[in-house]
This record gives structure tokens, sequence and C-alpha cells, in this order.
């Protein structure tokens, strides 16, 4: 007789410097085989030290993936008996999404979003999903910027809506969420 | 013998885009006899967009009253009947207040900021009220955003004080302030 | 037979015209001798203002002293017989080491914030700290204004660490962290 165990999805939300990442890494701890999923891309040399910095912070205890755009391929194609996915963070991708959806039509970015939320209805393995608040300051007078702001937003939804658990960070103490 | 039931007011937050207006709109459900009070004027095509879209997603379950600015007098004409106000939201109503009462001097805003807690300290009906974080962010560099964002901050301490319950939305979940 | 106890710290957090310092002027309420470090200093005439506000809503229970920078002084060198200090703010402080540590290479900033913690590990009595959310807004575009997000960030992380209770203020409403 089979049985089938439905995967655990932990999502984690902060502003920057709230301590997400720690208590993201936290929840991966018990887990044997992990994979830490990097949606930043180094472009710029602050990129440079602020990705190296996290990576040191992580050890050696991850396998790293790095994928900008794709998670949805990322996902189906993770290394034999990954036990769990940190990906970090779901705030960078939707940049990275803008950044390439550019002149390609607005549908190319909701494509991409719909197969990653595809994929985290029947993920492989548990999920820790690390994400931004970037909503609660004042309206950017920047067009773009507040598209951001839209779009950051209803993949966080989208996401909480998905997860078993979920987790508002501030000042290094979490907020359960649900 | 009367028996005189005090209405209800919910108070609901958040940042951009974290499900505060679908929240309210849930909130809104059980009742019959529907107001949304609606401060946003379109005045240029992101706005009519956004609107459009909003009304859309309420759909013909509620009657619509625009006011910009004197929600008070919006609140003591509601159609006969009413049984419960969404009003969406104090942040767009912070802005009109400044826009209008800019060379009025101070006290126009302040008066109406008074009048319309008024109101609230003796509702007509149930309300529903939703309204903005926009103070999380960096201090803005410009003076009026400053001013704007202490206004609108003082509004939701004053209004979450005569709330029944209050809610702060993130991430699409509700978390219980009151 | 001699009892130590060790002094609590509370500490609070929020956005801008969250109803911060007036929840921590209620915490200080019970204490008979009260010190309040200020770390603003009025360098324009909004800041005059602001200040001026502040100090008339706190009143004559206070004994003011005002320190920018070395907070560890001001915290050893308390008049005698202080039952409470409330510091407010220490998003304001890390504006002033950034300010002053200019120049002065990084280690400066470093070691006053390592000198405040290691006040904070052994407190010379109870302690009020009122700290700043500004990292939930869209990221800077300004490199100065992003780094000042990450050390506010860190700097309420250990802070946040070190305390006996943590609230998070919203819409003038307390959510308890620890």
């Amino acid at each position: 007789m089979e049985r089938t165990i439905t995967p655990n999805i932990y999502y984690v939300t902060g502003g920057a410097r709230s301590g997400k990442s720690s208590f993201a890494l936290q929840l991966a701890k018990p887990y044997y085989s992990r994979v830490f999923l990097a949606t930043a891309e180094p472009f710029d040399g602050e990129m440079v030290q602020r990705i190296s910095k996290h990576r040191e912070e992580r050890g050696e205890q991850f396998t790293t993936v790095e994928e900008p755009l794709a998670l949805d391929r990322a996902l189906l194609h993770l290394p034999e008996g990954t036990d769990v996915v940190l990906l970090d963070c779901l705030t960078v991708w939707t940049g990275n999404l803008m950044h390439y959806g550019e002149g390609k039509g607005e549908g190319e970015i909701d494509q991409q979003i719909e197969r990653f939320l595809e994929v985290l209805r029947h993920p492989p393995c548990d999920m820790i999903l690390v994400s931004n608040e970037v909503g609660m300051g004042i309206v950017p007078e920047n067009a773009m910027a507040r598209r951001f702001r839209d779009i950051a937003g209803i993949i966080n939804q989208r996401v909480a809506a998905l997860a078993t658990e979920a987790w508002l960070l501030c000042s290094g103490l979490p907020i359960r969420l649900k």
C-alpha cells in the first residue's frame, strides 16, 4: 500500500534586513539533502558582495542552483534525492521577470508566474520560499517601481495562499501569518 | 422598550497589494444593502485603470458613492436602509485633503479629519474602513511626502483607536491588531 | 543575602507615525526616576519643530539627556537613581553614526554599535528602546539609503535579540513580537 505525503511549503517574508534569510536557513536545518535556489544575478559590485556574503553565511550545507527566471524548470530538474529547496528570493525574481520580460509583452511575465505556481501546487519536495515586503512605504513616483510593487505584491499573495506555513519577520523576530 | 446597538467599525490596513481590499470585500459579504464609498478620483490613465479594475472586482453588489473630500457629508447622506459602508481608502483621502487643502491653511485639513472622526464616534451603520501602511520605508527626501506620511499615520492611529476590530494584511494574510 | 535582578529591556518598533513613541511613554509611566535619552539633533527647522513637539508630549516627567552618538557613554553616566531610560530612537542614531562615521572608516560605526550592545548585555536599569521599521518599501535607488537601511536593520535585529519584550506598532496598535 502506498502512502502519499504532500510536501510542505514555508513562506517567509519581511523587510530588508529583517532576518528573513537567517530564519529560512533555520527552517532548512533539519533536512539532509538541501538545495539553495538563488534568483539573484551578480550584475554589479554591490550584488557580488551581497551574494558572496550570503553564500558564506549558509556554508557548505547546500547545493546551489542559480536560476534568475525559469523557477519552474529549476524545480522540475532538482538533483536526485533533494529533501528541501530554499528559494531566495521571490522579489529579486520579480525584478528579473520585469527586466527580461520587457518588450516580450505582458503575457510573458504572467506565464512565468503561472508556471511557477503550478509547480507549487504539486511541489517536488518541501520548499522554503523567501520574499520581501516592498509595499509599506510611500507610493513611488516612478511608474516602473509602482508596477514592480504591484507584481511583487500579487506574487506574495498567491504564493502565501498556497503555503502550509507563513511568517513575517520583523527586527529578526517572526510573526506567524498562517 | 428600545434597544440601541452600536454599529461596528472594521479597520483594515496593509501595504500596497497586500490584499486589503479583497479582505474588506469579504467582510462586507454578509450584509444586504452595501455602499462602496470611493475616495479615488480618476485623474490620470493609470488611476482610471485601477479604479475600473476594482469596480469589476466588487461586481454589482454595491451602490458606489464617490466622495474625494467630505467623508462626513457622504456618511450622513447614505441611501436609506444602508447596512454597511465600505470606505476605500483613507490614504487616498489623505492625498486629496492635501491637494485640495493646500493654500486654505492647515486648519482646513484638520477640520475635515475632525468632522470624519466625529461621524465615526456615532456611525450610521457598520463600517469597513480600508487604509494603507505608508510609513515603513526610508524617510522620503521630499518634504511633502514626509508630511503626507505624517498625516496618513495620524489618521490611521485615530481611526484604529475608534475601531471595533483592526486588521493588518500582509501577503494576503490577516494579522489581528485589535 | 543579596539578590540580583536583571533589568528589563523593552524594544518598540514601527513605521513613521505608528504610535511607537506614545507606546514607549506608556511603558515608562510606572517608573519614578525617568531619563529620556534623545538621539535627534535639531539640524533644521523641521527637526526643531518635531523635537519640541515630542518634548511637549512627554511633559516634565523626564530628565532629558541628549547624545547623538556615544550611547554607551550616556548609559554609563546616568543620573544617580535612574529607574528607566527611554531611548528614542535607534534609527536616528543610525543616521548620526553614518553622518559622523563617514571618512573614519567602516570600523568606527561597528565599534559604536558593539559598545552599545555591550551595555545592553548588562543594562544599568530598565530600558525602553524605540526604533523604526525602514525596510518595507521599494529598494532605494540611492546607495547611501540602501546602506542606511542595512545598518538600521542589523541594529534592530541585534537589539531585539537582547530584549525581554519586543513590540511592533501599527496604526497605533501594538503587535507582540517577543
